[in-house]
């Protein structure tokens, strides 16, 4: 269940509106890496998990107060839009270049379908897609999508925070980029405290059986370009992270198989396929001309 | 530049056809994890990388192999519909149950569409899409989400490997499987180099400014659910993986700010505010009828 | 802010795992009108809303109501694929005819992204979008959209109860059912009293001046289809329900107005244009010619 | 069947082009509520339609006539395109800033991808999607989403009024809020008949059998927020809407359920379980330690 | 204007119902070349026609045709539904294995969502999506899109004919082949007739100054593939079909330019880019830490 | 197998940065039309290929060409990001009106998500997505969408082309549109060589027997609309392209069938249905009272 108290986690209020950063800021709200993308994303990761205690509380934890971001954000961009113009373009560029850069720079949906509301959308106008969620049931992949997710979100906010010198905005971005800075970390200390338990490990599934895997492709790097320092990496010789391998290098790939023989579907397909079928289909035309007559 | 040969890295043709395990098998063609994915993904970091030299080369080394696998899967899955039934439902069900259950869980896509043919799509027939792509000019929060990637793709091949008992595509799944081990220990391994060199660091990104982020909240585990052993991981006490903190926790969160006031929007945005617009309403009717007589 | 606590708000736990029926629930849980689509609905309506008190007050009282309902289903799904099978389609057949309809008939993202677990999708596989999501500012307007989703929320939801004979499940969907229509019936009541109290009126929006609008066409049923009880309802004739027109029945449209011209835009577009530009063509190839030479 | 005259329902001539408020008009033209949605959505209702006469009469009559009006907007559209800009941007800045103001707000497609004509999107761009549309076969709830529908639209196209001057453009908004007046008049008419006749009642669907309904349940408003005025509707007290009950209050939720138990789907999922999988994966790693040797 | 007739084109009665076929039947109505696409592209590419007469009639008297196909189809995929199953699905896979491939086969959403009726999606559930339509402006490239969408639709409604063998179905479907046999020859026609009259012509688009194009890279086919036929066609040797060039071979790409060297865009995007950013870093964390002290 | 090279196959360099332009170039790089659908068309029918041989390699050898067309793209679009602004809108304003005219026209996700880098997403920000895509397997088909594409894909370009004066962009798209140039002469001349031979011919599907066809509505056109012109052309009358009829022409459509009766499906849809399901609900609510006392 979900408890909501008319409070913000912090405070969430501009020294003045911007319709154009208004914009700007949908991106974390409403993006691929937006507030909504985490807040489901733990909320689908919880309620899918597999063992309870300390790791499902934590998805708990962290999941109920992403939905208190969302909320943050999406007043924020409300007061931001307050004197969002409705007037016409030209007027506007006449009056003022500022106007007009508004015009041309805002959302002009959050004037005709909001009304000055925030959206839920992204700073181009996409509506937020589930497609972003991940939530696989394996805890140390899912674990590792978070902490991406982390770091692409507190990457956005430290770009908007310097697109504004508003000090209510950035008091907040200040404040959302901390949020981050916690979760990254806590991602991943979770991530390493799984492999550290023996709870998972790498590579993940780790207990998919080693056996029925193609061991001689399992450690090698094939370059299938031609970059002189691909081999220059600890990605390609040494110890592999998961402890189970050694790296080894390969300059370009081995000879290949051969293509495999184009199919022969059912010719009800009509797919293009030989000279039979141009028989057939002679054929069938003096079937049907004779019909005709 | 791109070179195609004729020959697949390794070899890819199912025993026998199986219409129903084709559809299964789109997912990790063309799902959010499919190899459409990862080879979109690193080819768009490597075009937008900022630096030369071995990270870009690996990002062009690995982007090109997996075209390669986008191949392999898309001719197994011709492969796999070849005899895809074009027949009456009904008739199927009364011959043979197993041609019964193939027509109920095929693709019918691949039959009416691609006329047995592999499409750009995921298990369920959604298109793929190009939101699925991470590419953030950032290579430590990237080369996290090709971790990621890589994890999420080896488990789906895993899951699918139970799914099917053709030697012919375990055969290639157990090397797709290898590749995705090679690439996750890759992607960490890359993720750590750069660490390592003082490239990037934890929290990403970052070299923004420590000063201007809310010291207070960036170690702070609040827990907004009431789970009692959220507080037993290493990600609430002891040092923060990025090295600059120690994490603290907090039962619940503290007493937050009060909503913000309601925003007041051009009345000609026409949003429901108050009692003075009513008085406006009326005079505006009165005003309408007057105009009417 | 939003708190969890890890309780549901009623039981959500079928008598025994029901693969297909897991994949029909996800329409209430991730379709168009499913809980998500609610719960985003009410919180952006609440977030953009333009006067404190009652109104903004049952926004956010039934907006986290239904973040709630998404975890119940959630979780019930999860359970409802506890036995999700893993193995091979054909054996499931030959095993099992209860087995292959199964395999057939579940939603195989289920098995291969989530491991069995609920995912933000509809029962098709379409993952959720924000496009879902109405909140306009207008409170008249946005209400009368709860109402509908309330509606149409409720219909799917009784469609599903005879899907299933699971008294588990039946009795979580007995209960949505009574919230859904406790909904409708607050939405109905909230939109009647926004109109009582004058603080909206029909039609939205009702401040736009009666005087800009084309009075003529404003209580006209023009009929274009050639229906010949299209005149019979109350749509037709007697006093409009906004309490400001009567309305009249043409049976036709009058005649129109002439298709414009069509529109001559920069020839360097290179739309199909006119005969001038065939000279100009001709031309440009001669000089093309020229310029090889 | 559809025949199409070559004439408009009203005169649709812009005074001038105006490229940027093309891209805006494309709002009621591709959006949500834009005119295409509503001829698919009465079209698809009337299709759908299980009874013949006045309801499905109405649903044809009106449909059609919105055919006409998407037929309006976009020659409308295509008008304001016809002086739209090809050249480069900077060029344009220096010229006149109401060229540049051009340049940075209108919609770049409709110059790149149409060559100044109108397309089936929303004004950010967005294709037209079917996801929009409603028809659920049962008319008291598609009735009331099509009220909904001419409401939304009607405050999109009085918001639009006021963001030209052109008398042109003006003159066809005019005539289609009066249409969205109609409509809306008739489809809250219509759902009013619909009761009044005893065809469909409230709660939709009223013909689902109230004996399986939680009755607890369906008339208790439980407040998930803390607003302290949530209470003071007649959404709280009094007879509820359908007439079938009396309104309650709850100030907050009564006690829940526990959570139910984590799900335990099979092993070859590869989620994360428990210990026993430790157990067994180390098992599996010392097998395939002995394979290797 | 539009005008609707409660007339269908063409008889579209079903023999019998079958909830599996009308799922399928639903590509060529909402699918990527069903008749929704083909009724919007042909509408699309008669309001933006740049010149009147004889080719924008042709686009109108189609357009209106395509709309009533819809109609036929999606009144043909209700009636399809009406014996749709609404029960559990283990008690139909115990009755009567007919049953149970319906239940396997059938779109879902067709009962939940539509209660029985046709819906405006594919025969995967995705909705039908505005990005399917074209309409550029130019008309010999929009008549070589409406050729090809109705080779591709004929093609599917082909397939589709095969996979049912009721007569009533294949009576409308034999109807529908015809007319896209019809359409197909007419864009085909249409598209001849703007060459030989000179209103367009190859290459699209045609009137583009050739002088301005890379002549020597105009007429040459570079192979990258290893194919060894590639050469052998007529679009390898020989006049080319714009008429104004010769076709050329290259077995292989001639040497390409060297890659462009990473960017280096301004340093608060936190891209990664290299070593002073590093130095930067570790002042900005001597800094900070001066800061916290 | 596809391998890379470092090298790109033609100059890809700006003269200057332009974040404007970089946004317009956006759509022939991520949109309907631009390189990654052609790339991605042009492998799915060659993955697809029912016949080895030519035709096979001719989509082989072109398809690996696009995806280097890609990379083109992509590392211009970077390029012309390099001087990106991060800053604030209201000093660019300020500052110097073409930054503002910048700050308003480019793409905010090039800023806020890519950090100044290309992004697999149209002109508008709209994702690119699979359902671009065309492979029916069908060749004559297939090569007609590939011929379409590639005009599609010129004109737009060749609007472009006048959209910058940079000679360093201009002298890529030069380069392009010649490609566009050579590969629509290349489709154009293989659908006619498929012709030629006989392999594949018109109408699509050739070989579907023609006998199954509505033999009368195949030759004879319909006109639906009231276009006095639409008779004039080679549409009308005189022999069709496929070699197998004659035109006719009517001059509007002959008596319709009765439009069917509406469905009856189970009233467990809840459907709105007729009279004698209010008496079952009068009874069920009866009832409903009886169990409640």
């Amino acid at each position: 269940m979900f408890f909501h108290r008319q409070e913000l986690q912090h405070r969430a209020k501009p020294d003045r509106p911007d319709a154009v950063y208004a914009r700007k800021l949908q991106e974390v709200l409403g993006g691929q890496y937006g507030e909504i993308t985490v807040a489901m994303q733990y909320g689908f990761q919880s309620w899918n998990a597999h063992i309870p205690g300390k790791y499902r509380d934590l998805l708990f934890g962290i999941g109920a107060e992403e939905f208190g971001h969302v909320e943050m954000l999406a007043t924020m961009i409300a007061q931001l839009l307050e004197k969002a113009p409705v007037g016409v373009t030209e007027d506007a560029v006449q009056d003022d270049p500022t106007v007009a850069a508004v015009v041309g720079g805002m959302d002009v949906q959050h004037a005709i379908v909001a009304g000055a509301g925030a959206r839920p959308v992204d700073s181009n106008g996409n509506p937020w897609s589930a497609a972003y969620v991940t939530a696989s049931g394996n805890m140390l992949a899912d674990f590792t999508a978070n902490a991406n997710a982390e770091m692409q979100g507190r990457l956005q906010v430290s770009r908007l925070y310097h697109m504004t010198d508003d000090a209510g905005v950035r008091d907040l971005l200040s404040f959302l980029i901390a949020r981050d800075t916690m979760h990254q970390n806590q991602w991943i200390a979770a991530a390493r405290e799984l492999q550290e338990e023996g709870v998972e490990e790498l590579p993940v599934p780790s207990n998919f059986p080693r056996s029925d895997e193609d061991s001689e492709a399992a450690y090698q790097y094939i370059n299938f370009s031609n970059g002189e320092h691909a081999g220059e990496g600890s990605w390609a010789r040494g110890p592999t992270p998961d402890g189970d391998g050694e790296f080894s290098y390969l300059d370009e790939p081995p000879a290949g198989e051969p293509m495999p023989s184009p199919t022969k579907p059912d010719s009800r397909f009509y797919g293009t396929t030989n000279l039979p079928n141009v028989a057939e289909k002679a054929a069938g035309k003096v079937q049907d001309k004779l019909n005709k007559e």
